[in-house]
């Protein structure tokens, strides 16, 4: 599945969802980021409260990622439609633009700005990625979903934002569950570490002799690993690059990722605090937990420094629309609630995180088998969307629910 | 100092090489791989007893290495005409082709084809590194060194090959010492390590279900350092490579370089076995020294294999060269012999490993600064150097006085 933001292929897609929500009763609009609003009237006038999610992909992407949470919001509708049922307030389906960042090199860059985070300008003069010269601003031109309306959470408001999405992650799979009642999304925090020590010959030199940042390196990857563990906390090098590069040279530089995660920010301040402290010492040979005990010490040692590249503090969802999803889940499976549900922190950013700046916010996850997603061999059984989408609509309804009844 | 082999630079180099040596009274042979064989006659005919090095440097190499070998081989010729000194046998200089390997990809390439190690066609047809189509035949013919003489052993032999070179490494500077007495070239193999787990998101994928090719391939690194600081050996990476290389995907697949060095072939293969041991442990999750002891344990695995690159074997080096080197140096520093020399090992290989395949030969080291070699900081002491060219001349000249007396 490969569905590019603002793409030919992506404009098909929109032009469905329009067609399709139009023809189940519902208004369309599209703002200045060609983010789709499909919304069905209630009872009462009031913003909507909605599902939303993306329909674009990732370039080897799956068929479930952001697409399951806008079918299923169209599910709904379809329901509604058929049943002829009227919410108190209107209810709809939001499509995000360009969640992945996968063309134009920002997540969630549309949410981002509808949530006043994103300068609009900054958006849409985002370059595609590669050799080609389109903006966002030039492709939502020539697919035609330049909007007129702002974007913006005071042009277009929500009442709330529940999303429909995969797990991305084996733990639902492996515990037999159906459903994660996620409660945020976890903080991160995004490093280059950078170790320079010195070239030398791997023949000539004595272990005495080197800095050799690539050891230091891995030194520091099993620390980071150790320091996460102790936590409870994730940290992964993802990225490592090194300098000359030749079998018979020993690096004297090396640069590598490390991504740091918790649902609490306290505890990526306290892993990368320990992390500093660690890495200093394995940089300047002292022993840290037996990583450094070699049998031959060095005489030289390594310089470290750490560049911040990305501060994602955590987000917390909203209780009430926490609430609306335990409750649905809860009339769903009845007395085999706790067994087949399980409160998450989402590990990934979605266009959630944006949204529950503005508005009461949840999201909703089925598993993904082994966990695999962003790759084509992504899967979600037909029953495990279809439970999705059940807890979905009646979230969504039991809020509606909650808003007639002034509770929320 | 950048001087690539058969460049216009390096027939600059030649040419001068060839004028200098025929003014000093010597005949110049040029042999098919355009190796220069400058002999001085002497009272009895026989195969010359040869100082030899190389004229050719690394891109961006230094002023002394090759170039120090074959300079002070010229001075001693000089020595000798200017008090006008005949020798016994023959005496002469030899300026291998290519010792680098940096233009054309084979290291030591002509000495191999002299020792009968490498084919003469392999060695001719090899093509230029990067964009270019030359060969080293096309360019001996452009700049007109493809000799008419065969090269080999039993076309151009010789009675004993002495190479002054810089150590290429910190020991004798850090010691204090003068001049490293070269007892052999130590063995090394070189082998690619393929770590293969699965890519995962890093901020969904819990540690307990990633394979995390890097994490093991670090975990590795660590281990190999410490094999081989056990049994006084050198392990080394140079190169890693990871797949697909995102801050926020854990790699599932790694690549890396690993370079074992001994003098002692039996401790390579040691160290290998201690390594293949240990990695497959390290891979499949088991604990090795405490380096698997992860807070958290993964119920995911990776793979591991392992490719041979090279195998090169140990070299041992003549007694009766080394005994003419330890004279030499006993002559010059006297009561200090033991204070100022040390019986040393090469770690990198040299023309003088093939040329001990084929006749007697030993290697005198003088001292790197800061151990720094293939750069252009490379720097040895002019008095050091000098005390370098006075052992090679005596050397050279034991050997001829042992062949006159037949005791070698």
């Amino acid at each position: 599945m490969s569905r590019l933001a603002l793409s030919d292929t992506d404009k098909q897609a929109r032009d469905w969802f329009a067609d399709t929500t139009k023809s189940l009763g519902c208004k369309v609009i599209v703002d200045a980021m060609g983010n789709q609003f499909a919304i069905r009237e209630g009872l009462k006038e009031g913003p909507p409260t909605v599902a939303g999610s993306h329909l674009d992909t990732q370039p080897t992407g799956g068929r479930y990622d952001g697409i399951l949470g806008v079918t299923a919001g169209i599910e709904m509708l379809r329901t509604l439609h058929n049943n002829s049922i009227t919410t108190t307030f209107p209810v709809g389906v939001v499509n995000w633009t360009n969640e992945e960042g996968a063309r134009f090199p920002i997540s969630m860059v549309s949410s981002g700005v509808w949530a006043g985070s994103i300068p609009l300008s900054h958006a849409h003069d985002l370059k595609e990625v590669g050799t080609g010269s389109a903006t966002m601003k030039s492709e939502l031109e020539r697919i035609g979903y330049l909007g007129d309306k702002d974007c913006s959470f005071e042009a277009v408001p929500l009442a709330a934002h529940f999303e429909l999405h995969i797990e991305q992650g084996p733990i639902l799979e492996a515990e037999n569950r159906k459903v994660g009642i996620v409660q945020g999304v976890q903080a991160y925090k995004w490093f280059t570490v950078s170790v320079r020590g010195a070239d030398c010959h791997t023949g000539t030199t004595s272990f005495s002799h080197r800095a050799d940042a690539l050891l230091v390196a891995s030194k520091m990857i099993v620390y980071s690993h150790r320091a996460a563990a102790r936590k409870g906390a994730l940290a992964s090098t993802g990225i490592l690059t090194l300098k000359p590069g030749s079998t018979n040279t020993v690096p004297g530089s090396v640069d590598f990722s490390l991504d740091i995660r918790s649902p609490d920010n306290h505890i990526v301040s306290e892993v990368e605090a320990d992390c500093k402290t660690a890495f200093a010492k394995i940089a300047a040979g002292e022993d840290v937990e037996g990583l450094n005990t070699d049998f031959v010490a060095s005489s030289k040692s390594c310089s470290v420094d750490w560049k911040l590249d990305t501060d994602s503090p955590a987000t917390k969802f909203h209780p009430e629309c926490i609430s609306c999803v335990e409750d649905a889940a809860k009339s769903i499976f009845g007395g085999e609630t706790q067994a087949l549900t399980k409160p998450m922190t989402s590990g990934a950013g979605h266009d959630s995180v944006y949204t529950s700046k503005r508005c009461p916010t949840t999201m909703i996850f089925v598993p993904s088998r082994d966990g695999v997603s962003h790759n084509p061999v992504e899967f979600t059984k037909p029953e495990d969307c279809a439970m999705g989408a059940q807890v979905l609509m009646q979230a969504v309804l039991r809020y509606d629910r909650k808003r007639a009844e002034g509770k929320v």
